[in-house]
């Protein structure tokens, strides 16, 4: 019998919690909560107080930060759930910052449309690297702050894995 | 008489330093040192722990974090030599990583051309607002990891300063 979607969302968002704040630095210090996990995307919570700058908001930093994390996330639970053992990297992105974060902030992501998570699998299986291009956002109170365009790459150093 | 370019230098590293340092929380957990600030450019050097990722190399998020604090600091101190009150901020950027980081790691950025620099600072004083494009890199042992492209904006709420 197949467990239901919200308790493998529910497992999974334990397990990305705790990878992401135990074994990124940043991300530990920056107080990252996974807040949502399910079949739209994922949605990271952020305090302000660590990611403040001299002007008493948020970071440029520390939302590209958020951001990077939020679109890592996904590519990186699409791999664990179909047990390919690949490094997760970005490679090149474009950061556009629209308006001060003046309080507590969330960075979003949508799931990417099926042929691209099927194709970037079907890479990363194949060829031993695959390419997904993810769309990233900073919501706060007063609507989106902040946008991210990143693509990621997975790298498998042998096709068994390693 | 003037005050010999080095006895300027090392005041506005200092200043510099405990700005970033105290003021920008993700900088004081990044332990930022301002390695060198002379007519060429400026260097910040940060060690490899604070800034790790899962795979113990440095995470995309500290290295864009570092190269936004590197290109910041050089309009910021532009604005304080010529006493304009402005606020400093980035506005869009493109990121690119093409080697891990291993180890203790800088971000560089040299002065912009005069031109730039003079017509940044006359916009600021003149229309209020001003930018400038800066290029940063990340410097590690085996050479260039990473680069920044970003347009930083100076923005004062009237021609008076506030």
């Amino acid at each position: 019998m197949q467990p239901e979607p919200e308790t493998v969302f529910a497992t999974e968002r334990d397990w990305l919690e705790s990878t992401l704040r135990d074994r990124i630095a940043l991300a530990g210090f920056m107080d990252l909560r996974v807040n949502r996990l399910d079949e739209t995307g994922i949605r990271l919570d952020f305090p302000l107080p660590p990611s403040i700058n001299d002007k008493g908001t948020g970071f440029g930093g520390a939302l590209a930060s958020a951001m990077i994390l939020a679109g890592w996330s996904l590519p990186r639970l699409a791999l664990r759930r179909h047990g390919l053992a690949a490094e997760l990297v970005i490679g090149r992105c474009q950061l556009r910052f629209t308006a001060p974060v003046r309080s507590a902030y969330s960075a979003c992501c949508d799931w990417p449309a099926d042929e691209a998570l099927e194709s970037f699998l079907t890479a990363t299986r194949g060829e031993g690297k695959g390419r997904l291009d993810l769309a990233v956002r900073i919501e706060t109170e007063g609507g989106v702050a902040a946008t991210l365009e990143a693509r990621y790459a997975a790298l498998t150093p042998n096709q068994e894995g390693s």
